[in-house]
């Protein structure tokens, strides 16, 4: 056991309400502050990519026994189908039988999550803005405004949970040897929205992740609970095809029936939603350190924010926090080392994950439609099902299994450069799943 | 002409002050605020490599007049002195006969950078600290603290000239779509010094920029005007060979007893300048934009902070100013497309300019001391001498040319794959002026 200690956890967001529960469950007295209102007083809205829970997620809520009732508010999704025009969807099933991700509405999820920390005995302070941390004391300061007047509370910890726009992090970041990178991409997102049947089903295949590539644009959409899909348009933010250029009605409503003609009879308020949501911007954060000696420690989107087309900041955030228990099993009140340990062995992952989110848009928008691409994973799948020890896909590694990402990265790389040599070979269209391509891929396997 | 604009630039550093005369010179109203106090009433010590001025900083200053007051204050320096072991100095010169650069004091530089400044009709704020910026008005708000009252003046135009920690640029990185990266290297570096002999003459020869490359750390001495060297040890900031293992006057001893030896005699100040001065960080920040409308616009180290391994800090700021000159003649009163034009072109020369930088501490620290580098170069300066038109070693173009940095870190690839393949020839080290190399390079040009 650890000796109980004062802990303040700043952000009430998903990574801030299952912390503040592992921290709880270890005996300490938890403090978990945020800004905005309590959300389950709130109507919340708009801003959201919809959420992907995978196994990674959930094995963080089944150690603390949450897993079932996480998994009650979401849909699972256990293929990508590709609308390539009108009528045409290919489906590329992500995993083999009854692996599946989970889609789940954000705001649901934080509101059942800040009931369940409640439930544990964590302490929530809400409209309370946190603008300042002591790192060597652990004592926040609060206040109306950033140049107001600032009362201080004095706790053993302080966490960052606090998102990519960190207000604690911004503080470690005026250290000297603290490296930081901020990298907008210009691919911004709007949501859109396919409403429920009247009858409450849904309108598409709830159990898929329904993606329009378009090359250096799409489309995506994912089933909420209600019978309703939440999109997401993703799209550059200037230069041709881009959301500067869609600046009228009849701009709007022509690129729709141009590029996703299959959308008329299920987005009835595109205008509308169009021109209402805002466009959002996607940026991918890198830092280090993520930890001040045994004083401040940041988790989650505040020390790596990335962008979502793997569907896995939430869980990367949840596996900080699986990480960080087995650290707290280990060093038990020595939280110098033991957060050290915490962001060295989780530092390299966070940016593996970073980097294979930031490449999965070029796949996503543009290699789903590519044959080439189709016929590697073709490939790739039918090698995979003969040799399952031999061969697991990248998608599988990162999203159906705990190994580091970072090693999933790099064996992912190696895997590409094997299939690039064996979509080199004569007439590979034809001869996929011959003997052949078998034994070229075991030998490329050995070298 | 320009239509005359009212005009703040924050930071009366290098930059500041000679952008001020360019600006002065076009009209302008300028007003420079730091939040230090009169560079030319105290006594600078301490913080500070020396600076070395080359071609692209000698223009930017003739082009106002200004070089023949700074260089009066300058010591040629036209080689490298490597000092390999006791005793053991292998010389390499820079450029070809009569090029040289220019060691500079910093603090000296400044205090007549501020003089000229002020004889052409800038005004000097001292002691205000600028501490925020309006980006759609440029207007800046002044205060004692960052918490405390402020007030604001209003400007047409606000160059934020503030250096790595921009003040400016803080408040720029709050928008969306800003990149930003601060990236500390784990070498750090202390002062020592070199004393003048009882004649005022210098104990080692002036005109050359003193190396002891050691591997990963190297001591490097440059002369000052009053017969003392300025020298900087850099070094780990941790690990074998570092700042923190030298933590007893007996260990700091030992260490320069083993590996600078020929230092016992020069430096006979160590011990107490070495526990006495601080030990510094190198940093390399990139950002991008630059700019705001027509409003605010960031330079020098404010937009692209670099490590000090290639001598271009100083050249690289004061290029700015030589672009954004070449901009106000092209655009005239149009700002907003003056400045949009000034960060396009610049950026990608202040990148290549950064990985140079950081790339010449492995070549000053180890490759210096490398019998294939030292050979590499000696077939380099053959075959340029034989075909100057073909062959402008990089250093060249960086330092004794005015091409842009991008194009000169790109042909300077080139050129170390090309010498990759030459140094693999047989016998290469007997045969290295040979007709054979020198057609073997001709061809690798041609390819």
């Amino acid at each position: 056991m650890q000796n109980p200690k004062k802990i303040a956890v700043v952000g009430s967001g998903l990574v801030g309400t299952l912390l503040a529960i592992y921290l709880k469950k270890r005996g300490h007295t938890v403090h978990v502050y945020d800004r905005s209102p309590d959300i389950r007083k709130i109507n919340f809205t708009g801003r959201s990519i919809n959420l992907v829970l995978s196994d990674r997620g959930v094995k963080a809520l089944r150690d603390v026994g949450l897993d079932e009732e996480v998994l009650g508010i979401g849909i699972p999704v256990e293929k990508r189908a590709i609308h390539t025009g009108v009528d045409t969807v290919n489906e590329q099933f992500y995993g083999k039988d009854g692996e599946v991700i989970y889609s789940l509405s954000r705001g649901l999820l934080n509101r059942k999550m800040v009931d369940l920390a409640e439930k544990a005995g964590v302490e929530f302070f809400f409209e309370e803005k946190v603008w300042d941390v002591d790192l060597t004391t652990a004592t926040i300061s609060i206040g109306e405004s950033e140049r107001g007047e600032w009362k201080t509370r004095d706790y053993d910890l302080t966490f960052g949970a606090d998102g990519a726009f960190s207000r604690i992090r911004h503080k470690m970041q005026r250290q000297s040897m603290f490296n930081y990178s901020q990298e907008f991409l210009n691919i911004g997102y709007k949501e859109l929205n396919i409403p429920a049947n009247a009858d409450g089903t849904h309108k598409l295949d709830k159990n898929s992740l329904h993606i329009w590539p378009r090359g250096n644009f799409m489309l995506m959409a994912l089933a909420n609970l209600d019978g309703s899909f939440t999109c997401t348009l993703f799209m550059p933010h200037d230069g041709e095809n881009s959301f500067e250029s869609l600046k009228t009605k009849e701009q709007l409503v022509d690129f729709f029936a141009n590029h996703f003609p299959d959308t008329e009879a299920v987005i009835p308020n595109l205008v509308e939603d169009f021109f209402k949501n805002p466009t959002s911007y996607l940026v991918t954060m890198k830092c280090f350190p993520w930890t001040f000696s045994d004083k401040v420690a940041l988790i989650g989107d505040a020390c790596h924010a990335i962008v979502p087309f793997y569907g896995h900041g939430m869980n990367a955030g949840f596996e900080d926090i699986t990480v960080l228990e087995q650290m707290m099993e280990q060093y038990g009140d020595d939280w110098a080392n033991l957060l050290n340990d915490y962001e060295n062995s989780r530092k390299p992952n966070a940016d593996a994950i970073a980097e294979l989110s930031y490449r999965n848009f070029l796949e996503m928008s543009s290699k789903t439609a590519d044959a080439n691409f189709l016929l590697q994973k073709k490939i790739e799948k039918w090698f995979s099902d003969k040799h399952p020890e031999l061969w697991v896909p990248l998608y599988s590694r990162v999203t159906f299994s705990h190994q580091p990402y970072a090693e999933a990265l790099a064996i992912g790389d190696r895997q590409n450069e094997i299939m690039q040599e064996v979509l080199k070979m004569e007439n590979i269209v034809e001869n996929w799943n011959s003997e052949k391509v078998e034994n070229k891929i075991l030998e490329l396997l050995k070298a």
